[in-house]
């Protein structure tokens, strides 16, 4: 089918998850994990193929383990999904209740967004996670992954589309897009498509940014930093760098700069250098940094740089304050922490650093959906705008107005012959 | 200065404004009541400069008079930043808060977006309220007027910013564009503005976002629906539908299409089509309506037409689910009302039609920001992102993780060392 076709089946589902109840969702959820059990050898052979297919054109290992999807995948994959059933629904929260004038009650109640499209890499077990969140959340979603995992997405999509189907819901909650046609296709779609959240590359993200005016929710990337202030606790200083650096590289919540107060340099800097390149990081420094340790010069390019690598840039700054302007200038907006022992620091760096994330005496390795206890996510946002950092269930919804009145008109209103009474009320929307 | 250098000023000011306490911003709110009165006379002479001009320019009527700022408007304004002042911060609430594992504690809270680019109409009015809400909420406002209301403008600006810096904060939170290269320019601005706003035709809005990948927030345009249902009160479905249509025609929350169920008509439709013809109302039908009532026939077109003007669409429907199906296919997501004193049809409406605003028994004329009590607004916004309706203050906000811990490291998680508890905790975030 075309994308058109696909994306107006997409909304009549939407159309059709926004009005259900949340034990059917979750049956559905229930019934993915079944279905998804009782199909594996489907899914490990034609998981199976893609590798094979996938070795063939000599992929490099961890991507070859990326998707890989086996016995493993499969059981942290239908435990997610249990876990997710049983997580409470985020539709139909009522966040604002008011008395607007005598008899007229105005209610904001959560719902889900609609349609929305999800570019992802070539990791089989995302499929089920994005596909599962929104369900959950009531939403339909266009799903495109990774062609060197598309017999493996075509078993598990079918799975969940089933499944959906036994619980009583549409099957077209999650379509699969097979090209690039129709990811360019979808980019047209924006009177049926609500969102587009496109995991990849930063010239990726601006790439659909560019070529759409369906709104985009994406990480750029994550230029995160770890800032040890003046009063830091040494020891605690070095686990939270080096487990930020170190830990896993290739992830946008690993540290790419250290930012050390130059009181506290001294003392911390040489330990940890020794630590990091221990454990085989490259250390590019400022001058002030190469002073007490020998390493590579930092350029100002690295500032702005995102490794992804065993390779960190260090600068020595002169106050709090600097560190503050340092990652607001040079940062993506991802995650940031300050060491330090001091809470007046703490509070000033918490407030004034614009991240999605701002840490205090904790790895930026927490920046991730499951550790904040969403289940999964969808993606982690660097923009400012709906939703930031790991967006779980509560990131695919939005909210409505509801209005209940009797008869209410402006020109009573306007002649004086109500008023407006503005009263806040402790109460859910009871339609 | 060019719209690069304002962009960075509207930046650094955003950022000081970020970490503010909620007295300053009012205080400065308060000033600016006090800085308006003072320079009235400079207001009310730069007005009739710009008055002048129009006249010359032989501008209708109704532009003249929303371009007027005299005594009335003035009064209006400054209790309008009274009130504003008066409301609670929407910033630093804290939205979840939950301990991850022991000693690791994740917060929630909201926060100010950051600059935010606004394009409105010529009522200068506009330009006091859009900075104002700004300003509460704690953003920085690059602000694009109609040309008509240059001189006045300028005054009003000028008055705001020195306000601001009397309260100690940045002049540079609001700054006026002059010049379409200036809107041009902005659009490029993407690491510098968060959020555009533009106020206008649904053509000018897609223009914005064809044109960058700033995130946009506005509305296209407003086909608002007023569906009697098959258990409408005959005197409320008069009341109601007369009201969402004569009350104020050329406005984004008056009804465009009016639908009834077959069962409602031939009681309804007759008395209501005599009083929308008296109010000059020019009706155009669906066969079924032409059979009842004798006006003019509606084409496809009509039922995605917004007129803002003295002109009405009406189609009989067979159903609710068929008034419902129409209003997501042709309906702009806008506002949307039932008429029907049966519960479970209401509550299938509200929770199947796809709208910002779904309201029950009341006129669609309450869609606004001063109505909901959210003092004024930016903008209604139509898209289903960030924010739905009547954007006030909490529409200019968003949120930021804040995670406190004590040395935590993503490889003791890893190891085992400590177990997630995902504990949802009844507390603010203390920093």
């Amino acid at each position: 089918m075309d994308l058109h076709g696909m994306a107006a089946d997409a909304r009549q589902a939407a159309l059709y998850l926004a009005a259900t109840e949340s034990n059917v969702r979750n049956l559905a959820l229930e019934k993915m994990a079944d279905v998804l059990i009782s199909r594996k050898d489907q899914i490990f052979e034609a998981n199976r193929l893609d590798l094979e297919t996938a070795r063939a054109e000599k992929l490099a290992a961890p991507l070859l383990k990326r998707l890989t999807f086996g016995e493993e995948k499969l059981t942290s994959v239908t435990r997610g999904l249990q876990d997710l059933a049983a997580l409470p629904d985020p539709l139909g929260h009522t966040t604002l209740a008011r008395e607007l004038t005598e008899g007229l009650k105005l209610y904001r109640v959560t719902c889900p967004i609609g349609v929305i499209g999800v570019i992802f890499e070539s990791r089989p077990d995302a499929l089920v996670q994005i596909a599962s969140l929104a369900l959950k959340s009531g939403n339909a979603v266009l799903l495109k992954g990774g062609r060197e995992a598309l017999n493996t997405n075509r078993v598990l999509c079918d799975a969940l589309r089933d499944a959906a189907r036994e619980a009583g819901l549409p099957r077209d909650f999650a379509q699969l897009m097979e090209s690039r046609e129709d990811v360019t296709g979808m980019l047209k779609e924006d009177e049926l498509i609500d969102l587009i959240i496109p995991r990849g590359s930063k010239a990726f993200v601006r790439y659909i940014m560019d070529n759409s005016r369906i709104p985009v929710l994406g990480h750029a990337d994550g230029i995160c930093h770890v800032y040890i202030d003046r009063d830091a606790d040494p020891e605690k200083a070095l686990r939270v760098a080096f487990d930020s650096k170190v830990q896993n590289v290739s992830v946008c919540n690993a540290m790419e700069t250290l930012l050390i107060h130059r009181d506290a340099a001294p003392s911390v800097l040489p330990d940890l250098a020794r630590e990091l390149e221990q454990a085989g990081v490259t250390l590019l420094g400022d001058d002030a940094a190469r002073k007490l340790i020998s390493c590579e010069a930092a350029t100002e390019e690295d500032w702005s740089t995102e490794y992804l690598d065993y390779r960190l840039s260090i600068r020595i700054v002169d106050s709090l304050e600097d560190a503050i302007a340092h990652i607001n200038r040079y940062g993506s907006h991802h995650t940031d922490c300050i060491v330090t022992e001091n809470q007046a620091s703490a509070s000033r760096f918490l407030s004034a650093v614009d991240s999605a994330g701002v840490y205090l005496n904790v790895s930026t390795r927490f920046a991730d959906g499951f550790v904040y206890g969403f289940g999964a996510e969808v993606g982690i946002a660097t923009g400012k705008i709906h939703a930031r950092g790991p967006m779980g269930v509560e990131g695919l919804t939005t909210y409505k107005y509801k209005l209940l009145g009797s008869g209410q008109t402006m020109a009573d209103m306007k002649a004086g012959k109500a008023e407006y009474t503005h009263r806040n009320l402790e109460e859910v929307c009871p339609l």
